[in-house]
């Protein structure tokens, strides 16, 4: 028998007012009334308390051709929201609850998910076009019938979502919601990779190939392991002011002087650690190359816009350097977020610093704008 | 003052009547008689008792041009010796030690030698090339005066032969002279890679590509951590026989499957660990593909013969894969070195198996046949 919730929702279509559907690639998102459908078992419908905008949202949003382009969608996978009401067997949520949804599945059953390494799920993997990862089926409709397209597992530009359990994260209600919202994936993903990834030890010198959200993420985590130098690669003069203050010590703008060389030399050799955020095998190929013999470790966190592979010196290897990757940092959501989200309390990690813009709902193609001309680091899309 | 020796030899140039030089690239080597110089501050005279002959050596005895291609030449990197005299400031070492040469230097003083990390020298680095490390200078010539070069740092090949004390490692005299050997590269790197590269734990599934020496050393590494499965990947159907010996449960031969498929199949997704001791670009490709999502690492033990840079798909990456490389396995050698001559003693390691053949001295050639053919392991060659 389905539990009712207070608002008498629960099990039935939600004429959801606002979803911020995008009906072509590139285009802006466009304002409409939608239907969500209940959650199915092991499901959540979520109402939405505000959102933010990753960059890779961005890239999918751009997709014009392949599997990857599926229009109409509803994008976004950064958010916070509450449980309206919950599917069949599902015991770890109840109405009420604050919830971080997270695009990489966590099962918590299989022998990845039980693992300490790693943060892969065997049973969910990584669908990161699918529809709801159980039965491959939207829970969203135009009000003409039409399916809309769920991305990676979350579709938070909407007033309610449908997610399922392996995605979702509880979170203490007194947790501001706008940070809640920034450990749901870019700024999670670049702590993880300096923690868990790297695992930078204190006195270590770090190089970050790009200073976006994620890449500032990077510093602030090597910061926090108490990073003897941490150098800053960006193309954007201006992200060395910014990133100061999470904790870059050296900036280097490529246009000007050959990083590589730079690095080098300020570093005796190449440094501890190097990141690339951006998602360029050249640049990928580029901090490779800026780490040290011997014990110098690469994580790629950036996407690879081109699907180029990355081309390594095998000699370079040889001397005892590694290179690795991930995707959220390596956290396995439903453990990690939890402790990020103490640590904040704790006044231990910067979050408020990566906000840099907030905007109504009905304005969120200016979050967009913002993201493109390089404006912004995190822009808060608050439901109205 | 200097020390005299009992043969009275010391601070002399030796006489010696048996070194094999190899004149032209790819010609047999000839036995000459050639003139040792007594060694200089931090340098050893060794008196060699036996060597053996690793892929290496025939590498670079091929290679016919660029600053590689140096000849005349004494090759010969594994071997075992005594010490007949030491240079100013040696203390580390006398006359009468057993002892074995090795191409990884290991000052123990530089940043990289203290760091518990790596096995690089930052101070004596990777001169693999290279004549005497201090001065650049070689300790060989022949009875018309002309110089001969040295090979990694240690050219057994020749009844004397000097070497700098940073690649050299003391060893019991009681222990077995073609026994030490086999620890001077081939085996230890393999065995080291296994241990300290990937660092196998019991249950792992392994692969190794190429079931030369270094890729069997690797499984009788992968067996005493205690693999659950060794796949061996080689053309050669013979090397799975022998690779039974140490520890290698199945066995692909590519040229009769798709040992990609095969692997993915047969380990659920993909090895754990995989190893490639082959030294082709290609080849570390698929060894980087066959490893498993999350947390499968690929070690890189083969130098790359026509210096192809690996092309790694970075998605893969992103999924968790790392990617590593070494040159001796990992190993510090002044401190690891003894640490397996202890194992082999207490019959925990298998090195007896490596040994397939045993020639004199004179016959030297027969060994790069016996290599050549892919007829050997390894071949111990006896000095007169």
């Amino acid at each position: 028998m389905e539990k009712q919730n207070r608002s008498g929702t629960a099990g039935k279509v939600i004429r959801c007012k606002g979803s911020a559907v995008c009906r072509n690639p590139g285009e802006p998102l466009v304002i409409e009334e939608i239907m969500v459908d209940p959650p199915k078992a092991w499901e959540i419908r979520i109402k939405i308390l505000c959102t933010s905008l990753c960059h890779s949202d961005v890239t999918f949003w751009k997709i014009s051709i392949g599997p990857f382009a599926l229009f109409p969608r509803i994008f976004g996978h950064e958010a916070v929201g509450v449980v309206e009401s919950v599917g069949e067997h599902v015991e770890e949520f109840q109405e009420g609850d604050m919830v971080v949804p997270v695009f990489r599945p966590n099962c918590r059953e299989c022998r990845d998910c039980k693992s300490q390494k790693g943060n892969g799920c065997s049973i969910f993997g990584d669908k990161l076009v699918a529809e709801m990862p159980r039965d491959g089926t939207s829970r969203f409709k135009g009000m003409n019938g039409e399916t809309l397209h769920h991305f990676l597992s979350v579709s938070s530009f909407s007033e309610y979502t449908v997610v399922d359990v392996v995605h979702v994260v509880k979170i203490s209600s007194e947790f501001p919601a706008e940070k809640a919202c920034l450990l749901s994936c870019g700024v999670s993903s670049g702590i993880g990779a300096a923690w868990k990834v790297a695992d930078i030890e204190e006195g270590s010198t770090v190089a970050i190939f790009g200073l976006g959200a994620v890449g500032l993420a990077v510093a602030e985590g090597a910061r926090l392991r108490g990073a003897s130098k941490i150098i800053g690669v960006d193309l954007n003069q201006e992200k060395f002011e910014i990133g100061k203050k999470f904790g870059v010590s050296e900036f280097i703008n490529p246009a000007t002087c050959g990083e590589k060389k730079v690095i080098k030399e300020i570093t005796d050799g190449g440094v501890d650690y190097s990141f690339e955020c951006i998602g360029l095998a050249s640049l990928m190929e580029e901090a490779f190359n800026s780490s040290r013999a011997n014990w110098g470790k690469t994580v790629i966190l950036g996407v690879e816009m081109h699907n180029t592979p990355l081309a390594i010196n095998t000699y370079f290897l040889l001397r005892g350097r590694t290179v690795t990757g991930c995707f959220f940092g390596g956290l396995k959501a439903k453990s990690d977020i939890p402790i990020l989200a103490q640590k904040y309390l704790h006044k231990e990690i910067n979050l408020d610093g990566f906000i840099t813009h907030e905007v109504n709902f009905q304005d969120i193609n200016k979050a967009f704008d913002l993201l493109l001309e390089g404006k912004s680091l995190r822009c808060i899309i608050w439901m109205d």
